[in-house]
């Protein structure tokens, strides 16, 4: 197995609320959407999140489940060049429907981020790190800061 | 914000195990390994995959928590080009530790899969789909079988 992810795939409770935020709201095209089952988004090269019923994706991996599975230990992370677009951006999340759960702030990390949760509780990162970089080729570098560094 | 994700960051109990089976067992190079904290991988063009010790992540989100969260509702899946490719993927990751949760088999959108998961309890999907493709430029396709098809 190589180092390489193909899709993300959410269990979402409900569809419509997550079809009302990611289109309606932050006006993401649909690779597929399948009414009531799964919505799929391409959200890198060769990379596409599913967004797929609660309880139909604990039957995928297990047909003997009949329980909605429901999405925890999960960030995902939206990298943007400054600070200001990170308050932006959370702003944005928020008019189309985001709940808020870390208002904009300096992070651990040595930049700057803050989170908010999509109606069906999906956890979001928007961050500013001014140690990440892509080159040309979509290869990333991430510099670490020196342990004893505080936050800027 | 656009259609991208650029990190994936998971809530991991035992980082060492996490670490046994993705670089020891499957070979995996980290970007960037901070013990007892985080391990990331490059997983794709711009994409990176993050390892988060699982109190760590919690509170990196909310800093009134104390305990660990724990990954659930998600599925990362790898999509192959044939049953054959399926068969050796699980058949690698078992090997290098995994859990084979279900075995390779005919898959309801048309195609082959099985599904492992790892030390942590993070499953992944290995795929061969038909109807999938990616162009030159990472562009992906989806086609959905007719709502009458059966699998093959």
């Amino acid at each position: 197995m190589d180092q390489r992810i193909n899709f993300i795939t959410l269990a979402t409770e409900d569809l419509d609320s997550a079809r009302q935020f990611y289109v309606d709201g932050l006006g993401w095209s649909p690779l597929l959407d399948v009414p009531a089952e799964i919505i799929f988004f391409q959200i890198g090269p060769g990379l596409v999140l599913g967004l797929y019923e609660a309880t139909k994706f604990a039957q995928d991996i297990d047909d003997t489940v009949t329980s909605a599975a429901k999405v925890g230990g999960l960030t995902l992370s939206y990298n943007v060049d400054s600070q200001e677009k990170v308050l932006a951006a959370l702003d944005e999340a928020v008019k189309a429907g985001a709940t808020l759960i870390k208002p904009g702030q300096h992070a651990a990390f040595g930049g700057f981020h803050g989170h908010f949760a999509d109606p069906n509780g999906v956890v979001w990162e928007i961050a500013f790190n001014p140690g990440w970089s892509v080159d040309s080729t979509g290869l990333v570098s991430l510099q670490a800061l020196p342990a004893d560094s505080e936050s800027v």
